[in-house]
């Protein structure tokens, strides 16, 4: 909403359009999400009725919105009127896919950069619209400006990640015997709020032989003395930058599983490990490869049963992926979790995750909660 | 999670099989969404990691979900399971369209109806991997069945009716000058929930000026006496099935708007003839003739910028919309909004919104309150 929001517009588009140019790619279409956001500083819900942004790769400045009617108020004085961009309107029972194609200009596109979460319906009926239009995937161009953080946004997921480590410094509050992991739950949620997201996004309590499912959220089981309990929680803050940490805690009381403490130190050495090995030029799979030797040299890498970590920006998941096969050497600013886990089925899970962004001589942490067995 | 709802399962997997062998598509792929939702009473959030339904068109007992290993324990017990659906993972690093394409056996799929919502680059990469594949949309296909509610369906959206119609009674709770539209939008978006519904998907809080624009949602304008607030809400029922209803009130006190009597009646008697025109056989095109030809008589036709409605079940806006173009014929169990308006730029809007049912006569009201002009 601001001139330097414009100049950030203007900067993002300009390089997205020398990235197309060297793709050969003659325009790429934004669609209403975290791309969009990322372009504009703005984004409005994906539905049924078009709006795309469109980019000439020849000429960033002639950039156009293509949008319902009944939408444009929406955008009145936003960042991406202030930069410039042309609006276009359509109106129930018009055609938006040949508006768009009209708009691009009499320089016909041959190859058009599609955002990855268009809907498949809106990307067919465009490839209709002009069937000699070659289009494909977008997300990697655009990955490639999202991937490494300006300062503003490294700020922004220190900000959100030190939000987060306050929510769990305070899980004693509602973490204990009796209660279900859902009220747990929404305790936290109540906190991730008050400690300065915009919305409580995902709150996992995995409590048990629940914490043996990674992607197990929230249950009406009653948590019981001497359970671990997974807590993986995270959300944007008002600016759309999210947070996202793990920690792994022990219930008072009860006889907690013998194997716990072993397996949640040898977690927590896989964690460090990776994190102790990313710099500039390390491959993302490297760093996968640090925290799993650990699990595996001690017999549970079967049980390590995820990747370890997903880029954390303007979306919980984006690049880089650190998983196996992803040879991308680290960058200075490339932010992402890192959370190796054991999972063992029937019994319990145990999970350590932070968020660290790529410095010149190492990791910059996001999040620095204990990562012992905290026991509550 | 019951065998009544593993048997609507079947049922509508053997029906979408049927419509697809008419349509000559041998497979139909549904991805996370209020499809897949609608087939097998349960879906998940979308994101990178592809999960899809595939349902052969020839076999619909042969359905398969392919989905990411970490999220196979989600679907314990579901009703897909239940229903005898198989469920085939791949981990991190495998491709999943190539096992997709693999489990859909000896005979290779031409043609396949894939989910108007599955996101670009899924569609992409999968047509990578088997290039001579013709993709389409599978939105009408699945439409057609949706489109028709089933009894249990009616019950659904007239029992989150009648919730919705709570709210609105109870408006003079929260409704008064000198608040802004977003204190009050938050206190009505706390009803929704009280009232019985999962989630406030919406809460429009559109007052004085702000009501011009269809699509404003709420912001800190302060409400002065005298202002036309258009208030449009909804979300849906734990079920999944929606509300949206819209009333326009006027607040107490100051000078109202000297045409607003006059527009506010002008829309309520366009909204009653489109609900007069329902019957089965008239067109959806003719519902949205019904209103205009009123507000366009009366000189306000320009004022009326956007459809009549939109069909509504599992999403807020889904098929049959109600628009000029559209002459389908409507159906018994066909569901929508029949919510005509007049905007005036910089002055004030009214809007008047009901969902309704065809029934075998004409119109089925899911919402009952008072249309008149309310002075809260």
């Amino acid at each position: 909403m601001s001139t330097s929001a414009a100049a950030t517009t203007h900067d993002r588009l300009h390089r997205l359009a020398d990235a197309a140019r060297v793709a050969g790619i003659d325009a790429v279409l934004v669609a209403p999400g975290p791309d969009l956001a990322y372009l504009v500083g703005h984004s409005v819900p994906s539905h049924e009725r078009l709006t795309l942004l469109a980019v000439p790769a020849a000429e960033p400045g002639d950039a156009v919105m293509v949008l319902p009617a009944l939408e444009r108020g929406g955008w009145e004085g936003s960042t991406a009127e202030i930069a410039g961009i042309r609006f276009v309107t359509w109106l129930d029972g018009e055609d938006p896919y040949a508006a768009l194609l009209g708009e691009l200009g009499g320089a016909e596109p041959g190859t058009a950069a599609v955002d990855d979460h268009l809907p498949f319906l809106h990307a067919f009926r465009l490839q209709a619209s002009r069937p000699a239009l070659r289009l494909q995937p977008a997300g990697e161009l655009i990955a490639e400006l999202r991937m490494r953080k300006e300062p503003f946004e490294i700020d922004e997921l220190a900000s959100v990640g030190a939000a987060i480590d306050r929510v769990h410094r305070r899980i004693g509050e509602w973490l204990r015997a009796g209660r279900t992991e859902n009220e747990v739950a929404a305790d936290i949620a109540a906190a991730l709020v008050e400690e300065g997201h915009r919305t409580a996004d995902f709150v996992i309590v995995a409590s048990g032989p629940n914490g043996a499912s990674p992607h197990h959220e929230a249950s009406d089981r009653v948590i019981l003395a001497g359970d671990p309990v997974v807590v993986d929680i995270g959300g944007p803050n008002p600016a759309g930058y999210n947070s996202d940490s793990t920690r792994t805690y022990l219930v008072a009381g009860g006889e907690p599983d013998p194997e716990l403490a072993r397996v949640h130190e040898l977690v927590r050495t896989a964690q460090r490990a990776a994190v102790d090995a990313v710099r500039p030029g390390a491959t993302a799979e490297s760093i996968d490869r640090a925290a799993r030797e650990v699990i595996e040299r001690a017999g549970y890498g079967e049980y390590f049963i995820t990747r370890t970590g997903h880029g954390i920006g303007l979306e919980v998941h984006e690049h880089p992926y650190i998983v196996a096969g992803n040879t991308r050497p680290l960058e200075p600013g490339m932010a992402f979790s890192i959370e190796p886990g054991v999972y063992l089925p029937g019994r319990f899970g145990v999970r350590i995750e932070d968020i660290v962004v790529v410095g010149d001589n190492g990791a910059k942490l996001m999040n620095t909660s204990p990562t012992e067995l905290v026991v509550v």
